[in-house]
């Protein structure tokens, strides 16, 4: 896990990890949740609405964007104030997500930075994109 | 599950489900996301920053936004688009949240209706407000 200070932050730094979507994450999302929504549990279902497979959560997409501030940028001392997110293409079991933050903006008066952020799949395709600000404890 | 068609939505409609965190959901995020931040893991560690506990995750906060969307508000036809949120006060293990939902505005081009957002604890505080944009399938 990265600790990063305040004093150690610059604009322009970056972070990734990678992830692989399993059945497992999407079945653990739906007990957690309570989301049971079709799109998301059968494949037929998915596929009547255009889908190739059952879609993974938009949101637990979103969610690996917690493990990017805590883990990553700025890693121990993170507190996420507020996630902003845009889905823009669908995501499936199997897609192995690299999750990146950018920093593009630090606001000093109230140690709060800014993340520009985006999740791509492995055909390099943006799935999701959007921004963070997060606090340093 | 409810089955909400663009026709039977309109502007001002509501929908709100309760659920408690728990340290299982806690524990079940982690293990989703890798999200291994001490915040969120140890007692010791978020009462040092100041914290009456270890801290929910306000990504798992945030993915009740998932369930009120594709169970509640339309339900069985969501696909979300975009969500934005704010946290605002700590989650702790055993608070009692409100998940609410609000539609403000409906865009009849691309059948994309906008949700105001609120989460509650069981002491009527706001921990998360914010908004999302979801099609209808």
């Amino acid at each position: 896990m990265n600790t990063y200070r305040w004093e150690e932050i610059s604009i322009g730094m970056e972070e990734h990890f990678t992830v692989v979507i399993t059945e497992k994450m999407l079945d653990g999302f739906k007990e957690i949740t309570g989301d049971i929504n079709p799109l998301h549990q059968s494949r037929e279902f998915a596929m009547e609405k255009g889908y190739a497979d059952r879609v993974g959560y938009g949101m637990l997409t979103a969610s690996f964007l917690s493990t990017l501030a805590g883990v990553y940028l700025p890693g121990e001392r993170s507190l996420i104030h507020s996630v902003e997110t845009k889905f823009l293409k669908p995501v499936y079991v199997g897609d192995e997500l690299t999750i990146s933050g950018k920093v593009s903006e630090m606001d000093e008066r109230f140690r709060i930075l800014k993340l520009k952020v985006t999740i791509t799949n492995q055909k390099s395709e943006k799935v999701c994109k959007g921004t963070m600000q997060i606090g340093i404890l």
